[in-house]
């Protein structure tokens, strides 16, 4: 894996974490009006279909050194580019998941997890019915032969809550310095490590949130209120 | 479903998203907590086991009117019901899954589904395969017989990417006003439908862009440094 020079560090360095999560949504945007024939895309028409404001996106694409044209907008494929580049999914990333459950297996065959830099090098899992079995183009192994493969980029955690922890021990001792979390666990790992939850119900407790916020509005109002509904529009 | 009076529309309405989508991280650090037999929580502790700062904690947590008390810190279950009541889910949300495969199982199988006024009322699929069998406690129906069962409030989308926007369509035409698409393709609704997405890959995404980072990092001080890797205790 190739390692970047000082400068690209350092130009990376500014990028806040709620743009850096931005970027993965303007580039699925971007991606579909490729497919459907378009070249540029207006700052408009990106905040519109990622559900951004405009400005915001303005500024976002400002601090990966990409600025639109008036009247024109943006070249949509050197966007991508651009964007890829920063997020270092011009990269080749190994990715390893361990649990092939439905979520692993979900996981496994999912776009995101086989497309842009990420690639799956390893499937483990401990349960015998499942060791051998293969998943996508790769098959499940055995737990305990993990240390004996190539050391992953990134470790991905699927297992159920009470195997998490375990797992991720198992995935450090290899050498693994990146792990992504879907077990509703929360994990110890040593300061060498980079560790990060994924929540597959946050977005339904967020949805719960404004949905609750609509319901009281309705009630006061008597009726429906449907404007400013989908909240990254609000100011 | 009971609905707020104006007042608590009210008191919602100055929470930013940014702490919204925090809030249930603390309640699943909280919950964990209580079951280790803990009472009461610090910021600094809750802010250590959350992965933010501090400061950002304190500040998020009177946004909910709740202080806590200087050598004692917080009461833990009253910071979860607090919490509960902020998000909405104090209250009872029927849930309707569409697209019965890897991900949909997962999903209707997971803590974060079946929890916390969330409630799988339906599961859909279009496979004569699938329709028919049991996930959970729930048994699969016919995608053509949602709108003949009552409305879920929210509708979960788990269908592969060319059939999320038909499956849409169908839920909004049977009145769900609040979708959350797990598919990788941008939706068109009224104006009147909440949309959400989840993207499984995006914290993916993220990592690597950290993880480039620290590579160019490492390739600049030639050893690591292993301070300040975790990019939301960063400043």
């Amino acid at each position: 894996m190739s390692r970047s020079t000082g400068d690209e560090a350092g130009s990376r360095r500014r990028i806040p974490e709620a743009t850096v999560v931005r970027l993965p949504v303007y580039e699925r945007v971007l991606s579909g009006l490729l497919r459907s024939g378009a070249t540029t895309v207006s700052s408009e028409q990106l905040a519109e279909l990622a559900r951004v404001n405009a400005a915001k996106v303005r500024k976002d694409l400002s601090l990966l050194g990409s600025f639109g044209t008036r009247g024109t907008g943006y070249d949509a494929q050197f966007l991508i580019s651009q964007i890829d580049r920063a997020l270092g999914v011009d990269r080749d990333w190994p990715v390893a998941i361990v649990g092939i459950g439905n979520l692993g297996r979900a996981l496994a065959n999912s776009e995101g997890f086989n497309s842009r830099g990420f690639r799956i090098t390893g499937l483990y899992d401990v349960s015998p019915e499942v060791i051998g079995t293969v998943v996508g183009a790769v098959t499940v192994r055995d737990l305990a032969r993990l240390a004996e493969d190539p050391c992953p980029a990134i470790g991905v955690v699927a297992t159920p809550q009470g195997a998490a922890q375990e797992v991720t021990d198992v995935l450090t001792r290899a050498g693994v310095r990146s792990i992504l979390n879907f077990a509703p666990q929360v994990l110890a790992v040593g300061p060498d490590v980079m560790l990060r939850y994924v929540d597959l119900s946050i977005e339904l407790q967020v949805m719960s949130f404004y949905q609750s916020r609509r319901y009281a509005e309705e009630g006061d109002v008597t009726r429906l209120r449907s404007v400013g509904l989908s909240p990254t529009r609000e100011p």
